[in-house]
């Protein structure tokens, strides 16, 4: 169909906004430049253009298959892959050493906007695998690393997360998968998981599993859960691949969406001849597997916020060519609106996760410590948001775009349903939206006194107060301020709500919180960005149309959403308990 | 899988709320009771129970084929189809001396609950088969009622809705179908329809197509557009079916939905052999029309209301169901605030639905012409209402459903996604949704000076204000009333900036405007029938929960969504209009 971007936009962000030129100073980045970077993003659109969207919609109708155990994805799918592969996007920001091409996360994430908005379920091969080997990576004995990580980095093999089983899914700790030690120092691994991204496939020669189990006799709960290397093909200390190692690929599940993404039920030791190594210590497993889950997380909300900018791309010139009673529809106020929501949403969040790879890249190279830890506050606090609220609004801008499009949007001739279809998963996936929430709220928020939300609100106070002084936003950047009051209004009522013995109280409100911080800190990064677009246009003459259609887009996200932050606001300072007294009964 | 309902709920509504007793005053209504009525509920909730939700997955995996320019239905709909119109599906509120029952609307509305939930595209078929008859009824001669209503009340015969063309969806005046004279009094047929349901299909013997089409020499634009019954099948005067009708079904859409719905693009006069009868006057064909638009759209907010409360009633027995870390996790704050949007916004929807259909029966019947005017304009504004509010926050309710299964209402061995995909269909056909907020603002607001919503207002205080005195539920009886006032200043602020000649401000903000008014609605349906239940509770003790459970959903959705309101007045009371500065170009 095509795929379209606002490449100009990502640029800013890249450049302008972000001026990534600040990482050049750290040691990691030192040998690389921005004419590097810029490469970077015109190969890598070229790459999701050429290669991945012309089999998106194809790969879409045809599916995976399931036949004698081994899956098979859709026609170009193990071409495309290997492609991916060799051009490296599956170690963009790995470490050269193991194979990787050492870029910071900021550009891995703005490549992912293209390769992703072009083709979910292809890039999910790809970020899972780099997640898997990161953690073998960060975890691992040497030896693991050497075997493992560059065949995985250069997309060789391929990994999965395996932590979802039928009766432990948001509570992992409930798991029944056991790894009991064998005399060579391997486990014999048993049990079951279900919905395994890239459980099995036929992109690769081979799968590396990580895989959580509990050696028996650990404690009960996520404290007595390890974490296992389980190659689908056992690989020797030599390197080499072996025979299968008795892991069964015993169901393909049916889905809405991303149907060229191969989610399977995997058994493992079925015949008793599975085999994996312990990653790292022992019942540390949980531990581990956040710093997987984390990246995957940020890579959800790139899902959410590429869907966006695509579909909103395709929306805006549909409009402008569709005509209507003589006139194109994109003049019809309703259709305006639409719009300009499709568009501030996918700014917003395309500013808001290069963002946070950006605070990912300050927090890891950053050497002063004071500095890293507020940069790292930040990461942690931002990796929910980036999580649910891209993901929840890049599935509203698909809506939204569906009803520009009217009858064509329900349509397959058209990009809209699949892409509906295609995101709504990264809602569900890596942690559900609910579970995101209350990871801000009680993790990210409560557990340190609202720390790391000081810092941002110090953050947004100090950036914006003395830029809106000479600015044609200082309306809403009051507006802004208030609803940072608010918000801290909203804390301290949870806060004495807690103290009052009340203790889950605020967790009821968890998922409107997450979505009045998605709007706040997107009003904070949009006008700030239209901010630093007022200051270019005095340098810049050439490209006014951008600047300005920058400023307009953050006033009107300010008047859109601002106002919803005191609607929530109020919801929550009434304390009503009403859900909890309706009674279920059949 | 499973079609569940709170049928007590539904009997609440239509014999409490409603009342519908009153309706049998009625000469139209004197010879029914209320155990028919009973009995019909009955019956439509087995009959959708065992013969259409059985077939609605299938359905929808099988999807319509057109094979050699005839389409067939999944398997089983052609069986479910002849029982839906044996059992008078098709023709519950029609007219007894043509073969229908008689029944009030709300009672048609009752059973669509049922039928729609249990499978959308099977009660599509009937849905329009009735809309086209009635239309044939109203304004079509004695003749042409006698050749087609029986036939197509009994289901015999399907009818369709021709509208839409390639180059005229939302802008149907645009159309470039004609109708030329014929020496025998009909007309001969020329043009392309597109996104036509059920435009052919396999369940009946023939297909009566209503077509908009210009007779040369008429007026350009909608006023010069004339209504055609143009069946598949000639019917001569006898009422023997005869040749075909040169109407060629040239694709079949593939969709993300209502897969079992055909939709059809259809092509008149190909060969030049197509004959129609203008049905009624000349250059009357909208004003027909939009007759069955306006069924059609009440059907529309049946769809979303009921696919909304089937969705809540699978997540609330899921929830029940599934442990997470030892606990059902129907206890987790996340998902109880979840499902008492999913249920508090079903009850709304369906409490709204019933209530038009009530009006629409009072509407019809009166004989009173201020009572009779009074009940027009109370669903004449509440039309759009239904229509748009309902199939958006159905299909917001699927995705709250959704993220309640987790994984599982990702996958198709659940029902949720499949709700989701087909609710859709509901915000974009029969008018868009946009379509819908500018007919509300447009038509049915503005262009009376206001007088329809002052009616629905002064209905609200003095139906609540006498109630709420010893009501538990004062608090929330005044959030309302501000509520009610905030839209009356966003429509004062409207009138402004229409007569400083801001002519087309106020329809940038209908969407969000209709938005707000369903808010207002259904914050009074629901808050008026808990304290219906606070004094029924009184005098019957025997299911105390079923009452207690509507006062805490009444209180919980005041809760919610009055405070919506206000931010969404507040955006519209700012007037920025910066959605119009923003500039696209590629």
């Amino acid at each position: 169909m095509a795929y379209h971007v606002d490449f100009r936009d990502v640029q800013f962000n890249v450049f302008d906004f972000l001026n990534i030129s600040q990482l050049l100073h750290y040691p990691a980045f030192s040998e690389q430049n921005l004419e590097l970077y810029q490469m970077v993003l015109d190969e890598s659109l070229k790459f999701a253009q050429k290669e991945l969207e012309p089999i998106n919609a194809s790969g879409d109708r045809e599916g995976c298959k399931l036949v004698d155990g081994k899956v098979t994805t859709p026609r170009g799918y193990p071409k495309a892959f290997a492609a991916f592969a060799e051009n490296g996007y599956v170690s963009m920001d790995a470490n050269p050493a193991l194979g990787g091409q050492g870029l910071p996360h900021t550009m891995r994430v703005a490549a992912y906007e293209f390769l992703t908005g072009a083709n979910i379920p292809l890039s999910m091969y790809g970020g899972l695998t780099h997640g898997a080997a990161h953690l073998i990576e960060s975890f691992g004995s040497d030896s693991l690393v050497q075997l493992f990580c560059e065949k995985m980095y250069r997309g060789q093999w391929a990994g999965t997360m395996c932590l979802t089983e039928p009766g432990a899914g948001s509570a992992v700790g409930d798991l029944k998968s056991t790894a009991t030690p064998l005399p060579d120092g391997t486990y014999s691994i048993s049990g079951q998981k279900i919905f395994i991204s890239g459980g099995d496939q036929d992109l690769t020669e081979n799968i590396v599993h990580l895989l959580l189990a509990r050696i028996p006799g650990d404690p009960a709960g996520t404290k007595g859960i390890s974490l296992f290397v389980v190659p689908k093909y056992w690989v020797s200390k030599d390197g080499q691949m072996g025979a299968l190692n008795d892991v069964i690929c015993t169901n393909l599940e049916h889905k809405m969406g991303i149907k060229a993404s191969s989610t399977c039920a995997l058994s493992f030791g079925e015949s008793g001849q599975c085999r994996g190594i312990l990653l790292g210590e022992r019942a540390q497993g949980m531990r581990y597997m956040f710093q997987m889950m984390n990246e995957a997380r940020l890579l959800c909300g790139v899902q959410g916020s590429s869907v966006a900018a695509a579909s909103y791309e395709h929306a805006w010139r549909y409009a402008s060519e569709r005509v209507q009673a003589g006139v194109n529809i994109l003049n019809y106020p309703d259709v305006r609106r639409n719009l300009a929501l499709c568009r501030s949403l996918s700014e917003g969040m395309r500013a808001l996760v290069y963002y946070a790879a950006f605070y990912l890249d300050l927090a890891e190279k950053e050497k002063d410590p004071v500095k890293k830890a507020r940069y790292q506050n930040r990461i942690d606090f931002l990796t929910p948001i980036c999580k649910a609220y891209c993901s929840d609004h890049g599935f509203k801008v698909t809506e939204l775009a569906m009803q520009i499009y009217g009858g064509y949007g329900y349509v397959s001739d058209y990009p809209i349903e699949q892409y509906m279809r295609d995101v709504k998963i990264s809602s569900i996936y890596e942690g559900t939206n609910g579970i995101q929430a209350l990871d801000l709220l009680g993790r990210k928020i409560s557990a340190n006194q609202g720390l790391f939300y000081r810092e941002l609100c110090e953050d947004i106070v100090n950036t914006l107060m003395p830029l809106a002084a000479q600015s044609q936003l200082q309306k809403e950047v009051q507006e802004l301020k208030k609803a940072i009051e608010r918000i801290g209004q909203v804390l301290q009522s949870f806060a004495e709500q807690m103290m009052s013995g009340q203790k889950e109280a605020p967790f009821y409100h968890a998922t409107p919180f997450l979505e009045m911080m998605g709007h706040t800190v997107i009003a904070f990064l949009l006008l700030h960005q239209a901010m630093h677009c007022e200051s270019l246009a005095k340098i810049n003459t050439e490209n006014p149309t951008f600047y300005q259609n920058k400023i307009h887009t953050a006033r009107f996200f300010a008047a859109q959403f601002l106002p919803r932050v005191h609607a929530f606001a109020k919801t929550m300072q009434d304390q009503d308990r009403s859900a909890f007294s309706i009674i279920y009964q059949a």
